[in-house]
């Protein structure tokens, strides 16, 4: 038999795939006329780094949160109105995604890469707010959890995600003077999503 | 064993995944050439609500119509070369969202912002249209439901159908002298499809 | 248990549900500076009619065709490195739709007309002859049919293939003195292909 | 029961798909003032050489990426940390490939070919180089295979991957002077990679 969350699943991993994939096409491809002999082509791509480095930065971005957002769907057994409005809400977040990266790319080597990176940031904290919405109400007003295990780990991330919403403020607020360093913290952050990310589908949940 | 309808379920469900993505790249990054002291770039992008506020509403839209769609689904037990066919319509009212969507973005604070709320109700009026059928060609020619219950929940949506058509196209006409009043009204009928899928997917029906 | 076909049937799916959705960003915008007075916003979307017309041909095509193509795995017991193949083949003639229904709606009312329906047909014949193929790798070198009653069918379907792909060039020939009419023919033989396509999911066959 | 593998294979699949159809989108519709009696529609359309020949090439590369990933998670029994990872990364180099593609399309027929070239190449080489570390993950630091006979294919599958880096590196210094016959020596490459994919999924090893 089917899980009762499977059909969600499968439109969730296709919005997901689709959002990364798209990101790509933020990328400017040089124009023939602008390559002459003063400035090539390989000049030319590596004048683009700013969009690669935004495209790179937001491939991780999807890619870790695609595989929490699968992480998270071990810990329930079903699904509830708002648990399936909480996840459209972190979807909305997804799928905004490449907007402020086409943002940073254009802007970030201009006078108004603070904005750029900002902008960028308030869209990582908006998704961060997403995040514990949905495990807040993986928990309230039902509790959606698998067992008793599952709840234990969604409560402490939770917890966790509380603490990485100040942490990230604090990161937005740097950004006002220090645009590049935020970012950079930003990306480091990753390693705590990713260990964050470890935690939920250790092996001892998954015991179906 | 699959169930019969599991793999234009799956079709369904990337269709979806893919118009909600999209809807994205219909919002337009400013250009470096037009950022200066005078106009900065936090300016530019607050300067695209419109496109903002358009893009909400779609992402609603269609995120509530796969919602409902999903129960749509639970309560047939098989499908039909009609059931086939009005689901392919709807599925057309879905894809063709992104365009009016832009043009609503587009000349929502022009002097055509009346055609463009017009156009754009136009398009959930036919979204409307194609729901109705969906839930009549559920029933005619074939019986299409799970059980008793489904049947009775099918019959009830498909004049509940009927009724907001005709709320939508007084929504529609009003749109005429008050568009923005009449893109609000349109908003708050989610509220009204969210409950109506609610009971859609109640739980006693679906005891597979 | 998975099918041995489950998986290359949710890449299929994906690509026909793909290529549906993007069809509708070919369809221009009209730019806020082309509206005033004398050319409203209502015009210039009906001025948008051959894009429409591309778009609904086109949707309709690929719509049939990813049905059609699901009616064919449901004939397969498995498959095999020709089948991947001409399977490949057929999802390039699908993902290729896009750009001749661009052509289609840019040059359908100019001095063009003619080439850019030609081209347009021509793009279904080469999906005919992938069609064609497709059935034949179903029987050659190895037979993948499930049972003797698909077998029957797979063999009918191919007979059909190749009286269509007759079909298909005379319709492109008199493309060359009638192009619009020629185009009409192209879309009344969707009417052939739902009906070939219902022969196939016939319910004796589904017997699984 | 659900197999472990199977939501992260729905991901995949979702990104080849979208990655596959993106193609066509860099295929240049040519415009309608661009054409003229001395220049015609067909003359413009086959000036599009260039886009259609890399089109093809990438379409190729990712359908065999796709059967070829397809086979390797025949072969595995588990996933791992690092195998995500490294599966992660060959997705990254999946989801780049419509940009070098765009640039070898835009300059192929210009001064800057060799450029092009040796920009795409360089994109196969790090796929190569992701395969090289997927193989690798499936047997380290855990041993992911599904039993001997998947354990040795991996094995001798890795080993390929390293000689296929040598024979890119090769055909990519080549790519400086003659970048034309570099390129065709990439798309030969495919028969091998097409046979590789093939000793993949040997029967023996799927009997699962």
């Amino acid at each position: 038999m089917q899980q009762p969350t499977s059909r969600l699943e499968a439109f969730c991993d296709g919005v997901f795939a689709i959002a990364i994939t798209l990101l790509i096409l933020e990328i400017k491809v040089p124009l023939v006329e602008a390559i002459n002999s003063e400035h090539t082509l390989a000049q030319a791509i590596l004048h683009e780094w700013p969009s690669w480095f935004a495209f790179l930065l937001s491939f991780g971005t999807i890619l870790i949160a695609w595989s929490n957002h699968h992480g998270v769907f071990k810990l329930a057994r079903q699904t509830s109105p708002l648990f399936n409005f909480t996840n459209g809400f972190l979807l909305l977040t997804i799928v905004v995604l490449p907007y402020p990266t086409s943002v940073l790319a254009e802007f970030i080597n201009t006078d108004s890469a603070r904005t750029a990176v900002m902008f960028y940031c308030a869209t990582i904290v908006l998704q961060n707010v997403a995040w514990t919405l949905l495990f807040h109400s993986m928990l309230n007003p039902r509790d959606l959890s698998k067992n008793e295990a599952a709840r234990k780990v969604i409560m402490k991330t939770r917890v966790r995600c509380i603490y990485a919403f100040v942490v990230y403020c604090v990161i937005n607020t740097l950004a006002y003077w220090f645009p590049i360093t935020a970012l950079c913290l930003m990306a480091a952050l990753w390693v705590v999503w990713i260990v964050v990310g470890a935690s939920i589908s250790e092996e001892d949940i998954e015991t179906i």
